[in-house]
C-alpha cells in the first residue's frame, strides 16, 4: 500500500493528512480558509517543508476563492492580510516564503477576484504536482551516489508525507531501493515529535523497504556497529554557504557521521535555498515546553522544569558530503558551488 | 527538600523507591526475597550502577534473612542460586558483580545461616554509607577541575537516586554548585526511560541548582549556541583501557562535545572499574522493543517495527578528559594511567 497523501485537493476544498494521529489514525481534516491552513502547519497537522510551500499556496487559493465567493470588495486587502498570516505560520522552512512568492505575480495580474482565484488554485495544483516530478529526480540523482549493498541512516520524516509525494530523503531511499542498492534504513525517532518512528516507519515499511527504528542516543553506538554508507537527510532551509537547516538533531548525526566515516547527504529542492542568508543567520524556531515535558498530556518532567526546545538546528556545509537537487549533486557544497549548480541549471536563486 | 533515599532498610525489610514513576509518585516498594530484587533491578525500580550493586547485596542479605527464618537445610545451595538470579538481572553495570563478590567471603566464613545473615545485612548496609562517602568525594575532586561561571551538561541519571545518596556526575555538579562555580546544567532527557527528565531534573530542582531539559537531539545545536565547559556523566562500568560503558547516549555526546572543545568527565567509584575486560569487550544489554514503539502503552510506532534498543553504549578513552574516583582525578586516561591509579590508591582492581 503505497503512503497516502499528506495534501489533497477535494470537494473543493483542501483536505490535509493529520500527521499528529499516525500511524494509528489515517485522518484527513478540510480547510476553507487562509487562516485554518496556517494554524495547521504552525500545529504539525502538515509539516516538512516542501508540503508546507503547496499548503500555503492552497491557503492562498482557498482565501481568494471564500472572497470570491462572498463579492468582497477588499478582497485586494483581505488576502494580503491572509498572505502575511500564512507567513507567520512556521519561521525556518523557505519553501513556505518560497511558494508565496510564487502566487505574487498572480496577484498583481488579475484584477478580479474570481479570475485570481482559479489561478491561484492552477498555480498550487501545479506546484503541488511539480513538487512530485522534483523529488522523483532528487531522488534518482542521489541513488546514483549509493553504493551497492548499502544500508542507510535518516531523521525525521523527508518523506512522501513531508512533501507533495514521493520524499526528498525517502526519495532517495526509495530510488536507491529501487536500485537494488539498500540492505535497509535505520531511522532515528526524532524527539519530540517522533516523526521517525511514527511516519518514517511508517511508510518505508508501506515499501517493504527494511526498516530499524533507534532512538537519537544510539547514533553513535549503531554508527560504529552498523557501518552505514550515507546519513541521509531532508533540509528545510539551505544557506548560500551551504549550511543546511534541518529537524534538531540533524547537526548531532552529521558530526557523529564524520566522526565514523559516514557519508552526509542533504536531499532538498532548489525550493529550499535560500541564497539571501548564510546558516549562523537563520532563524531557528523554539517551540512548546508541554512538547518535552509532557506526553500525550502526561507529565514527564518536573512541574516548572525549564527546557531548550529548538525545532531545528544548522549542519555546517562543511560536515555536508553531497547537497542533492532536483538538478542533480553539489559535492562538497560551499557558496561558489551553490552558485555555479544554480547558474548550471539556469535556476534563478 | 533533598532527594529521597533510592534505597533504604526498614521495617527489618529493604524497601526501594519506584523510579519509574517519578516525579509524580514517590511510592516505596517492599522486598523480602532475593529474587524480587533481582525483578526490581531488570525492571528498572531501582537503576544506576552503584544503586544496583547496594540493591543486591541487600538482595543476598534478605534471602540469607528468609532462609534463616526457615532454618532451610539446604540454606547454602538455595543462597548460592539466589546469587545467580541477582548475578543475571543486568548484565552491563559492574557494580552488581562487585557486590557480590564483595559477599563471597562471608558466605565461605560462617557455617551458621543466622550468623552468616546477619553478617551480609551489616555487609550491605556498610556498603551504602560507604557510597555516599565515596560520592562525596568524588564530586569534590570532581569540581575542582571546573572553571568559574561554568555550564555543564549531563545525561541520564547519575545522582543520588542512583547511587546510595549525592551521586557520581550529579555529586560533582552538587559540590560545584556548593563552591559557587556553576551557572546552570543542561540535563539531555534520555530516551527511552526519561531519566535526565523524570530524575535527574528533579533532582537538580529540589536541590534549586538551575537546569534545564533538552532532548538528545538538540545537544550539538545547544553545545554551539550555549558553551558549556563540560560534559560530566557516570558509568556503568570502566574497562582497563579507560573505555566507558555508560546509559546509551553518551557517546553521541563525547562526539560531539570533542567537535565543540567542550571537555568530557566520567564520575565513578573504584567498584564501576572492570579491569579484566578492555571497552569493546563489555556486554551492552540490549532491551524490549516496546521501550521505543510505546509510550505508556499506547503505540508510537508501527505494529512489527523493527528496532534496535541497546540500553548502553561504549565511549573511547580518547575522547574522555578525565574520569574521576574517590580517589582522585585520571587526566587523559589510559590502560596505564589507570594502573597506576588503582596502585597509588592501594586499591586491588
Amino acid at each position: 500500500m503505497p503512503t497516502p497523501d499528506a495534501i489533497r485537493w477535494q470537494n473543493e476544498q483542501l483536505e490535509l493528512l493529520d500527521q499528529r494521529l499516525l500511524p494509528s489514525q489515517t485522518t484527513y481534516l478540510p480547510y476553507q480558509r487562509a487562516e485554518q491552513v496556517a494554524a495547521a502547519i504552525k500545529d504539525m497537522v502538515v509539516r516538512g517543508a516542501p508540503a508546507i510551500g503547496i499548503s500555503a499556496a492552497y491557503g492562498m487559493a482557498l482565501e481568494a476563492l471564500y472572497l470570491a465567493s462572498q463579492k468582497d470588495a477588499n478582497w485586494a486587502e483581505n488576502l494580503s492580510s491572509a498572505r502575511t498570516i500564512l507567513a507567520a505560520s512556521r519561521p525556518t522552512a523557505v519553501n513556505l516564503f518560497w511558494a508565496l512568492e510564487r502566487c505574487d505575480p498572480l496577484l498583481a495580474k488579475h484584477a478580479d477576484i474570481a479570475e485570481l482565484a482559479e489561478a491561484l488554485l492552477a498555480l498550487a495544483q501545479q506546484l503541488h504536482q511539480e513538487d512530485i516530478a522534483i523529488n522523483t529526480r532528487i531522488g534518482d540523482h542521489g541513488a546514483a551516489l549509493i553504493p551497492e549493498d548499502s544500508l542507510v541512516y535518516t531523521h525525521c520524516n523527508a518523506g512522501a508525507l513531508a512533501t507533495g509525494g514521493y520524499g526528498t530523503a525517502l526519495g532517495v531511499i526509495r530510488s536507491a531501493w529501487r536500485d537494488g542498492k539498500l540492505r535497509g534504513v535505520i531511522a532515528g525517532e526524532t524527539r519530540p515529535w517522533l516523526q521517525g518512528a511514527r511516519l518514517t516507519s511508517w511508510e518505508l515499511m508501506q515499501d517493504k523497504i527494511p526498516v530499524t527504528l533507534a532512538i537519537e542516543g544510539a547514533a553513535a553506538h549503531l554508527m560504529r556497529e552498523q557501518k552505514p554508507s550515507w546519513v541521509i537527510v531532508g533540509a528545510d532551509r539551505v544557506a548560500a554557504n551551504g549550511d543546511a537547516a534541518n529537524k534538531i538533531g540533524t547537526y548531532n548525526l552529521a558530526i557523529i557521521a564524520k566522526h565514523h566515516g559516514v557519508k552526509v547527504m542533504v536531499a532538498a529542492p532548489t525550493s529550499t535555498f535560500d541564497l539571501t542568508i548564510d546558516g549562523p543567520d537563520i532563524p531557528i524556531e523554539q517551540r512548546p515546553s508541554e512538547e518535552i515535558t509532557h506526553s500525550r498530556g502526561n507529565p514527564v518532567a518536573p512541574d516548572q522544569c525549564q527546557t531548550h526546545n529548538p525545532a531545528f538546528d544548522v549542519t555546517p556545509a562543511e560536515l555536508i558530503d553531497a547537497i542533492v537537487t532536483e538538478h542533480g549533486v553539489i559535492l562538497s557544497p560551499d557558496r561558489e558551488r551553490i552558485r555555479q549548480h544554480f547558474a548550471d541549471a539556469g535556476v534563478k536563486p
